[in-house]
């Protein structure tokens, strides 16, 4: 049984959770929209590509990874009333003084620093796009920690892209520097 | 030099917190009005009094305290400009992607539970009440820390009369509950 | 069925976490003897029975309570072989990368205070007491959820602990220095 | 004045960075021994060499340059005897119920997982190398805030390592396969 300890390989793990967002009906270009509306204010000349890029960069993350997998198989166990209770409960009628959601979410938002933290509060609170659709539910839909999740993604992406285009305004900043040295 | 050993009463902890507060600016009752516009649209009959209360009890707490101390020390050495560079320029400028005011304030958020964590980022973004009046510098005046406190102290008392309020609808529920049976 | 809509007592909540923690082989003595390990240098005259109310108290709060829930259900579907793949894996092998263990159980430890943080990722490399008992897996028991929750509670406990441990000597030196005025 | 209203250019904040831990006794390979003995046991072939390289790409991050920074200045305010009571009093003594350190140097290491934050939490209990270095003050040296930031870099550099060992064997791996269906 040498292959069970093997750990399952990157790969399988990023397709697996893509595919999973996508079954529960958030494409990557919904997440990109809401991480556009975000930092638009901030960059005139942003396009949506830009932003679509950076949804992926983060969803190659093992962190968010894994967050995706564990937060949508509980979504699910609950609308297939799958749990024990008293979580099923808890969690299909998202009950307010629960947390685990958000702290599931949080967990991958820290790793795109404190400024993505707020962001992911901002988002949570506003129920920006897609994030609206999925807290308006029909029927027995549960989406208690799919919109956590897909908050988080969104808020680590609009972080990252902030970060980023810093860098290359200071890149630009110093090959105008060194072309006005050279002339 | 034993008493140097023996550590700050934590009285004294407490008093120079929410004294700073004060010379900087900041009311209990400016905070508690943040808390009220959070948590009213969910508790009808609230009164700033219970959000006074809340704020008070959120002050008592050593991390909160301690974070207070460090932030508000921090902003008035940048004012008077006794900061080592680069550090100087970055806080008395309020860098976009300088974190270390939000982390700070969110080691103590964290003490009320993921929702505080949420509310906190929702009025990072939002500049509610004495945040806004904060936010917009008045001359030479460094707010950097300060105001993401003020919003870490105002969503860990929302979060915590959020509970509070909670536990008094479950109390009443089975006070009801006896009496339907003594009855 | 207005009866949905109204949030599980946490009462239930309460006595079901504690309940799935003995089912799953955790006592409250146990948890109790870590924090007796970890305070114990710091308290000479330390009693369990105060480890023990300390732990209790901390099994009071939501956050906890939730992270326990979550945790065991996730560890018991993992041992039933009812999860989808690739999760099923990676929580049955335990993956050294994976790290919604710690972020869930992290989520209630941060209430006790970045001291708190520090002691559980101590805890969670060290494996004192049951943590050992419960990492070394026999046959087809899984508990990737249940060992970081334990780490988290004793974490908490020992925080709370030493709080109230310097609260009571304040207060005691108070009333010696009362009796010293009124002597 | 435009340009106060341009961030410091971030290269000069990670030199600034880097001179600070130099000029309070802290060389980069200092951490990487500490990485050194965190990731031996698990990657038997693994060179001083790739540690120092994990530390300087963790030090490649405006938020560890901002806790470094803010960290250090703190720390050599109280050494001067230029904070104010009774924060000045906290932060000489080191404290044990102060958080504010861990919690500065947490917000940086959450950026690498919740693994680094287990690893973070037990370097700040073990002392490891140069922190027990700095916990063994000397004189009037203040290094409340240094030893944290030393433990955050490392726990940082450790998990990046971790994860990057992971993606290499994955790729070795690949690599193989290729091989073997080509052979």
């Amino acid at each position: 049984m040498q292959q069970n300890s093997k750990p399952v390989h990157s790969k399988i793990v990023h397709q697996a959770a893509v595919h999973k967002l996508l079954e529960r009906g958030v494409e990557i270009a919904d997440i990109a929209e809401i991480v556009y509306e975000m930092q638009a204010p901030y960059s005139p000349n942003l396009e949506l590509k830009t932003c679509i890029e950076s949804v992926e960069a983060v969803l190659e993350k093992r962190e968010i990874q894994h967050a995706i997998l564990v937060g949508i198989e509980l979504d699910v166990l609950a609308e297939k009333k799958l749990l024990s209770e008293p979580l099923q409960s808890i969690i299909e009628t998202d009950e307010g003084l629960f947390g685990c959601d958000e702290t599931l979410a949080l967990g991958s938002v820290f790793g795109y620093g404190s400024i993505a933290v707020t962001t992911f509060g901002h988002l949570d609170k506003q129920k920006i796009g897609v994030v609206q659709k999925l807290d308006t539910k029909i029927g027995s839909q549960v989406h208690t920690f799919l919109d956590d999740i897909v908050c988080s993604i969104a808020a680590s992406a609009s972080s990252r892209l902030a970060h980023r285009i810093r860098d290359l305004e200071e890149a630009a900043e110093e090959s105008q520097q060194n072309q006005d040295q050279a002339g």
